[in-house]
């Protein structure tokens, strides 16, 4: 692949909709979304809005249907397990405005499975074949219970190790663009020193976007400059030239990742 | 306090706007969301939806004036530096229609601040002092360039030890309600074998929110079962139904945090 390719295709864009009042109670720390953003750029898909709601199935219906208007995918966590707060399922069939029942599939899948397992296969548990009409199954390697897909909306679980594994499931199937290159420059001076240059080449290197970003380690003061572009050459130019203006300012800067 | 007061409180709401590209890029795992829900709880708001946007005016104005039309609050992370990509500021003001210039109180406080620390107070450093009209500064004890509050959205550092000292400054202002109380029961058994019996208890204690959150450690499978209300006395009639529950099923049960 020819790094004119790379720039010359189309950008594929997702939103992440986090479900679940445990995220939006603090007592649960969102693991998803920092993974998925990662994840997804490497097939060249960029995240562009993530949303936490809680367990209500009128918000999760508003944003579903917002974020999947807006977006090439969407990617919701959550909110698929078999306890009465796991609304997810009828949440998206109420966004997509269809039926939902159980599917054939998903409740072969869980009959071998408690089978196998020796555990009862209860009115509860048949909750997570329920599947919204038209999705197809989302296959779950860890736990079984399928995830599943409706036109551009897959809805996956909360629990990271189950979402990983289903992400895994899907992701040759996502049709990547562009795909976002990033080099980032560790410098060893404030924000406020490099601002002004970072505007200039900022204004050179429209295709560049150029963030900054504070540390303090030990002590001392320093910037993240981080250049992001889906053309890799204007990206290398940019760098060259913040990295060679930095060196002019007689302060540390080096590659960092 | 007496426990009757609490629920009779009314319901304050709130969400939070997390601003910038190193979010989505998967770059940075936010930390703020998580501080600020349980921040939040403790004085009486509940947080009841986050997004996180990237560096583009368009998509914060239109999530802050969704936002604060929704819920009593807004908290703004992110995009209040010196550098070109910071434009929470002027977002901001465009959301709110307002214009935005040079704040004569910020701009003291970072003349004085520049001048005591011997650093050139430059066109980029000045630039942290543009604030929307009609906005009143939150303080910056760390490193003094200010938040500010507008109407009902309080716009704050992206960087976590800043945006904790400035939400201590703005604490004491805020109006909470009720404050959502909340007792987890560890147990030892799958989500499947308590769902049913966690649904009935929904429905006989409608007040009391109830979440189930399966566990994996160390090989054994496990459930935390979140019961979370305004109303002390359902809470924790319902804790003891459930508890109560548990110990006939022969399974580990017991109080954590």
């Amino acid at each position: 692949m020819s790094s004119h390719t790379d720039h010359s295709q189309k950008t594929v864009t997702a939103a992440i909709l986090v479900i679940g009042d445990e995220i939006l109670s603090g007592r649960t720390q969102d693991k998803n979304m920092a993974w998925l953003a990662v994840q997804l750029n490497e097939i060249g898909v960029q995240l562009r809005e993530a949303r936490v709601v809680p367990d209500i199935e009128a918000e999760i219906v508003d944003a579903v249907n917002k974020l999947r208007a807006k977006y090439n995918y969407v990617f919701t966590t959550g909110g698929i397990g078999p306890t009465h707060d796991d609304i997810t399922a009828d949440s998206i069939a109420a966004a997509f405005g269809v039926a939902i029942d159980y599917h054939p599939e998903a409740m072969n899948i869980l009959t071998r499975h408690y089978e196998t397992s020796g555990i009862e296969f209860n009115a509860a548990r048949k909750r997570m074949a329920r599947i919204p009409d038209g999705a197809t199954l989302i296959y779950n390697p860890v736990s079984k219970a399928p995830g599943f897909r409706i036109e551009n909306v897959f809805v996956m679980a909360g629990v990271p190790m189950i979402m990983q594994a289903m992400f895994a499931e899907i992701a040759p199937i996502l049709q990547g663009g562009a795909k976002m290159l990033s080099r980032t420059i560790g410098a060893g001076l404030p924000e406020g020193r490099v601002a002004q240059k970072l505007g200039e080449l900022q204004g050179v290197y429209p295709n560049v976007s150029m963030g900054s970003y504070p540390y303090f380690k030990q002590g001392e003061v320093g910037t993240n400059l981080v250049l992001r572009s889906t053309d890799p050459e204007a990206l290398n130019a940019a760098f060259d030239a913040l990295f060679d203006w930095l060196k002019t300012q007689g302060v540390s800067a080096s590659e960092t990742s």
